[in-house]
């Protein structure tokens, strides 16, 4: 089994720098997924999440669906992560979000593929790396759409005396546009005894701050099984050889386990919020690693109505927080407008909620 | 985004204290659960079960079952799980368990929920807190009882200086009823080569001890992976961060988890005892922490005929132990009565093990 | 509850010991195991295999398949976890293993079970141990063969005062056998956007060698999740009380589980190799542990057509390591032929690639 001449392969895939993106180009990402009960079941053990919705087919069905719809977040994830090969392997910084809808419900058994255009590039002065602006929209296997996002990352150079120049940023609106149609079933009565929670659209207040009572304590399996489930392979989540080389020390937790896990602590005080309409904008201000506890409050920020009646809308800020209790944080930012190093997530998101009315 | 005259909501369900219980209530628990293949596939990861009945569709079809029925454990924490937020979220200890029963099998794809009712109330003499005693029936989603529980713990008082002096205590059964009706299919030939052991009923004899091989060291992924999976929200189990400013310096296992894990390790020497007919009392004689062994020793108390010629039941006594081997345990007991400090469980429970005379 | 005139149970199963084994000896290992889509989210989770033919129902039927089969790995997990209680529970060591191959797909529904004959003993000079050479055979409900392996296992004997003096050696073939009929559905068109690859086997070269560039780190967690999954019970992996007393300090990880490890960073250069077709031979070189890093270099040791033109194979050699990347690793032994320490897997096997003409 000795082997002559050995000559090693170029056929690994070392992912895509900044000169390897062009303005519209469009990559059609690879491993659509087959979405199955397990997957469900490891969002429910790697996160807590109690939504009933997503919890039980005989409430799905009350609400008028066929069985219980995925979680959006565990569908996001598990669309989302198949990016990362071609975007953001070579990321030094996953810079933002902007605009990400959920178009329609998804369901065990559905199989979910991703698409991206680029559609902005900025080079650093520096030399050294680039920002990459992308719109990645996300098909079920009938090509509907289930996810639409823009992001924008930092990405390496491969040749840093090559100064290209380019610096075509596209502009980004504030908060996911809200359709005329959301694809919810029309919401009759809630069953609060099932969902959890006796608060409807009409009892929140703009301004009301929630601090979620409940810590999680997040450990190196937890998080690395989430971002192996999700087949998002960065190298900064999996490789604690490589990281302990860095600054940084250890492996970093995905930020996509912090937002799922600060939405998991979100049910109490939220529970009949069970549907995420868009993410208007997000920010991991500060990383978070195992041993971490993730506690969280939420903002409501805007309470929109909609031509429907049985529902309505409600713009939530949830900021995610590590080792450090709700109640003993008053503003996320230090004096100089930093954020406080305990903040580990900003995010500004719109749930749908069922109105009193029915109620 | 920001935010100015923001007021802190009175949303949070902060669970309820002794004086929010009153004899007779009742509480519908929210979160019906779908219970699926993931979930499964959880617990034989989570606890190394290896009972063949919930392991093989084929198997559990040459039983009579139409399909593998669920662990009678796992249902029992996906069903019990949902009680947490609305009895125990304030507990201070949870104090005991009586006439637990197991009345129909439960299958993937049934929807579980509980329902409870408040039997008792004794106020303690400090004024600082009450013991609860409910008892708890879990229902799948046609309506036919799967689960049924009695339990009693001690929460915290909200008012220290109110003392209603409240006492009134029920009285348990030592033993949950064994029925004449048990709903297990008519069982003909063991296939002692699938399940992995050759004993049966008539095999056993009272005050045998079996000193059960296996050890199995728990770390803290899977014994919160196991707790977020049964939707079980106490907080001393995944907020580390919370406990380190307590004595106990750490997160503490859930006590239905060692109780699982000592199940699993009693499979060698009990491969034919497939079936958990009730629990008639438990105790978790000291806390498990993480990387902690444990180990198991089971007792046979009592052999117990059934009207029934193919089946017949056990009375056992499984011990559970950490950091210390079963043949180096003579008692669960110091000489003060009390219980020494590698015991973390004492379960007296019943199960059903088919009779020879089939076999 | 206290008993009086406790008797030791001997129904313990303490595994079999090297008298216990004879040639032509014939066993049928308990728990058939039904195969769920939890354990498929559980081999993802766990390894982060992204090979497209496991992940997606829709590429599977495009390749002809009714719904994706199972990995190769993970049916082999399951399937030969099976054969630890009665082969080598009291091993000192897992030798070696021969000719595996891989008969039929499985798929999630499936009931896999295992028998095994013993074809070879061979007593230790030293009188302690001896050497276990067996043949088992997974078998799908249908009895259809899923799974053909050898291997052999050193052995403790029970008692060290007899000696036999057996000898005798089965001889095994190098590599296994390639059969005429290949169990893959013809394959046309190849959807390299799904796949993640673009390489056929024309595109590969004898000496060709691929360092892969991931690294996974693996937890405790994570791999007594994997080996409680397979219900392999072997105790060296779960129970680190008994572990910390021997020399090896800790729990030891499954050398399967290494081997899916490898197998998943081989990914990444050989997208389109979706097929185990046989594993020749393997090394588990140096135990791996909690905290370790597996890297993963491939060599393409012989290309092998065969009378299908849709197909061909690939033999392969994937080196594991811990701790250092492929491209700081020249060989894998140092200057006396021994394996390096950081060298934890050397494995032999042969995968099926589409050809490029089709594509």
């Amino acid at each position: 089994m000795s082997i002559n001449n050995t000559t090693i392969s170029n056929k690994i895939n070392t992912g895509n720098f900044f000169e390897d993106f062009s303005i519209g180009q469009k990559i059609t990402h690879p491993l659509p997924r087959t979405i199955t009960d397990g997957d469900v079941s490891f969002y429910i053990a790697l996160t807590g999440s109690r939504f009933a919705l997503h919890s039980s087919d005989e409430l799905a069905r009350d609400f008028g669906y066929k069985k219980k719809p995925l979680d959006d977040l565990l569908m996001f994830h598990l669309t989302f992560g198949k990016s990362v090969q071609d975007i953001s392997l070579n990321a030094i910084a996953n810079l933002g979000y902007a605009q990400i809808s959920f178009a329609n419900p998804v369901f065990v058994g559905d199989t979910v593929s991703l698409e991206t255009e680029v559609i902005g590039l900025k080079e650093n002065s520096n030399g050294k790396s680039g920002v990459v602006y992308v719109h990645s929209i996300g098909y079920n296997q009938h090509k509907e759409e289930i996810l639409n996002l823009k992001r924008w990352v930092m990405v390496h150079k491969k040749d840093k005396t090559v100064n290209s120049g380019i610096n075509q940023v596209p502009s980004f609106a504030k908060t996911t546009e809200i359709l005329e149609d959301i694809k919810i079933p029309n919401i009759n009565v809630v069953n609060t005894d099932a969902t959890g929670g006796k608060y409807f659209w009409e009892d929140y207040v703009e301004g009301e701050r929630l601090n979620h009572l409940e810590g999680i304590t997040v450990d190196n399996s937890d998080h690395t099984l989430a971002t192996k489930l999700y087949q998002n392979n960065a190298k900064v989540h999996f490789d604690d050889f490589m990281m302990k080389a860095t600054p940084v020390g250890q492996r970093l937790m995905y930020g996509g386990h912090v937002i799922s896990i600060a939405r998991s602590i979100s049910f109490n005080g939220l529970q009949n919020a069970q549907w995420i309409y868009a993410i208007n904008s997000g920010t991991h201000a500060n990383p978070t690693f195992a041993g971490d506890t993730i506690y969280a409050y939420t903002e409501v920020i805007e309470k929109i109505e909609h031509k429907r009646d049985d529902i309505a809308l409600l713009r939530l800020r949830t900021v995610g927080l590590k080792n450090i209790k709700p109640s003993d944080v008053e503003s996320t930012f230090d004096e100089n407008g930093k954020y406080l190093k305990n903040v580990v997530l900003d995010l500004d998101y719109t749930v749908v909620i069922p109105k009193k009315n029915n109620n």
